[in-house]
């Protein structure tokens, strides 16, 4: 099957919150859970997005949504997964906002989805500033990147619900201090969730998955209430 | 001595572009060339400057303006090797613009420079769009963030008149296709040099030296005629 692509220019709307809260509320009529997901680029989103519908896909109906500046690739990845994937191309914007998200929403089949991933634009900055509607937020710091990133992007590590240390299995080769990342980010957000990982082998992604089902077993215990 | 913090709140402006040609102006009247250094977070740019001061430092006068969302940690380094860096903040932006390049010149002895380094914001997105008056553009894509990047961030990489491929000490590692790579960047940039190194060994910047000295005598000349 196809991908669909929906090209959407960068539009910075003061009315961004009201829409990402409308998007909510859509999303919460039909017992879905958005999980809003942001890194560098390469650091690992769509891995841990398909390492995700690998495990799950069998209990949970799972849509993605992929931000890109252009390209269809990562939405091509998806779709080889039988996974309904949409494709949004910004053309040229460096994050998505909820405005692209509605539009993305009104081409989705709502009542047959538990769990939609957001996969954002690959950028450490603006996507933190921009809420679509989603529930939870995850980020993916990768070793390569250095332990320095939570004082030079706070905003991203403190929005955060979850954030994974991604390509764990590069920690021997390179400088990266786990326990001093990790207590930066702990003192910047106490409530966050930090997973070791490598989405790439599937590596310590099995706290994470438990994480997942329960957000999405709480989301439909609400909606069934 | 101490970094001197320069905090300038984001503002898109539409005139940035004249700006951009008065600072260029302003560094052509002392014969100065400015080069823009860009990549996404962690790939490698305060390493490749740290090496080019170490190896240019005794024969080129060279100033360096750190861009950054948050923190001095990268001006830091930098003025521990006995250069001038001034610490832009951006309190929020995600890329540096002409009009902040013309307040930290305001601040720099120019009459004393030949090399202006300007390490922009950790970004692959927007820095390509502002210019800043720089005179030369050059851009990192460290091996980890993998080789489909160029379809995915178009215009930085048409942008640059060098593209680094970074951290070629793990190419050995993770699937990064060199070749397919510089073909796509060749085809849409044909124009620019494509440098295999490793920023934080050395390996492969005796070419990017050659290129920068260079370029550093075209511009005096420039400006001696």
């Amino acid at each position: 099957m196809g991908v669909k692509v929906l090209t959407i220019s960068e539009d910075i709307l003061s009315a961004n919150e009201e829409i990402a809260r409308n998007n909510q509320n859509q999303l919460d009529k039909h017992g879905i859970l958005a999980v809003n997901v942001m890194s560098s680029p390469g650091a690992g989103k769509t891995s841990l997005i398909l390492q995700t519908i690998s495990r799950l896909k069998e209990t949970v109906r799972i849509a993605v949504i992929e931000g890109d500046v252009a390209s269809t690739i990562d939405a091509d990845k998806i779709n080889k997964q039988g996974v309904t994937a949409i494709q949004i191309n910004t053309a040229g914007g460096c994050h998505l906002d909820a405005n692209m998200l509605e539009k993305a929403l009104n081409n989705l089949p709502l009542k047959d989805i538990d769990l939609l991933l957001i996969e954002n634009v690959g950028n450490l900055i603006c996507p933190a500033e921009f809420a679509l509607g989603e529930h939870k937020r995850v980020m993916l710091l990768s070793v390569p990147e250095g332990d320095d990133k939570v004082y030079k992007y706070p905003l991203m590590f403190t929005e955060a619900d979850v954030v994974f240390i991604n390509k764990v299995d590069l920690l021997p080769l390179l400088e990266f201090d786990v326990a001093s990342f990790t207590k930066a980010v702990s003192g910047l957000n106490p409530k966050v969730k930090v997973f070791q990982v490598s989405a790439k082998t599937g590596q310590g992604l099995e706290g994470w998955f438990s994480w997942l089902q329960e957000q999405i077993k709480e989301t439909k215990s609400r909606h069934g209430s």
